[in-house]
């Protein structure tokens, strides 16, 4: 089983590819970013989005897609902007994948340390050691998007517990 | 010529035709909203939304395309749902139509009425009698959309001028 974690942006979106076997093992296919030059309009930046999940999608075809909520910075700007990008991912991802979810930053923390409130650090310490990774993946972009992932494959794992 | 107005939103997505002759006489060709339900998941919604707008893009097949920006209200919560519906508009039309722009609501205020901060109401009449409509366009959403197009091509005309 393919899961695709998405870590919505508007310059940078980051995207995780995990397989998942019978076992429950997880481990990394792919991972990387796509960006969108900050000269270009923003109605043109978004259709790069767009390409770029879908070549993700096509190449991957993830049977579940997971994509991080917005974390409210103090930013509104910033935020607003993520949310045109995140609307884009959404849309993109569930035309492809009606099996979408949708975790916030303090849901995947807790999932991967067992602490709402870890840091960004942790995090991807946490994931690179799950994944067993050389190193943390980089950009933080990727790195976010494999944590949402692996966020989805612990909880839908215990999920399907839950209903034996 | 065809321009299409949108006013962007989750649950109601406004949308104004107008017609636009060779005089620069503009009359409304079409209005209405996209509607969608919210009891759906946000990722259906926008779905939805793309659909609605599809629909309206085929049928009327708009040279330019003007989309209201982010009035940035109090609510938070809201304007970030509202971002994630304007980027999928966004996204959808410009992918039919590059002829593509975007206003503020000061800039619509400024063009229809030539004040920045005229209400609701007066811009609304103001549309009603620019486009000889019996009366106010319904819903708000609606207005709205018809209001950004007819600012759109008022300053596309002056624009026009300037390059003479």
């Amino acid at each position: 089983m393919i899961i695709l974690g998405i870590d919505p942006g508007l310059a940078t979106l980051g995207y995780g590819v995990l397989r998942k076997d019978e076992r429950g093992n997880v481990s990394a296919e792919d991972y990387g970013v796509v960006l969108t030059p900050k000269e270009e309009r923003l109605p043109t930046r978004l259709a790069i989005l767009e390409e770029g999940i879908q070549k993700v999608l096509e190449k991957y075809k993830p049977d579940e897609v997971a994509v991080e909520e917005l974390f409210f910075s103090k930013n509104v700007t910033t935020g607003i902007a993520v949310a045109h990008a995140r609307g884009v991912a959404l849309l993109t991802c569930v035309k492809f994948c009606g099996r979408l979810f949708e975790y916030t930053p303090m849901q995947i923390k807790q999932a991967l340390t067992g602490y709402g409130k870890a840091d960004k650090k942790q995090i991807q310490l946490v994931t690179a050691n799950l994944l067993r990774l050389k190193g943390i993946p980089r950009p933080d972009d990727a790195a976010d998007a494999l944590a949402v992932a692996l966020c989805h494959s612990f909880t839908s794992r215990l999920s399907a517990l839950y209903t034996i």
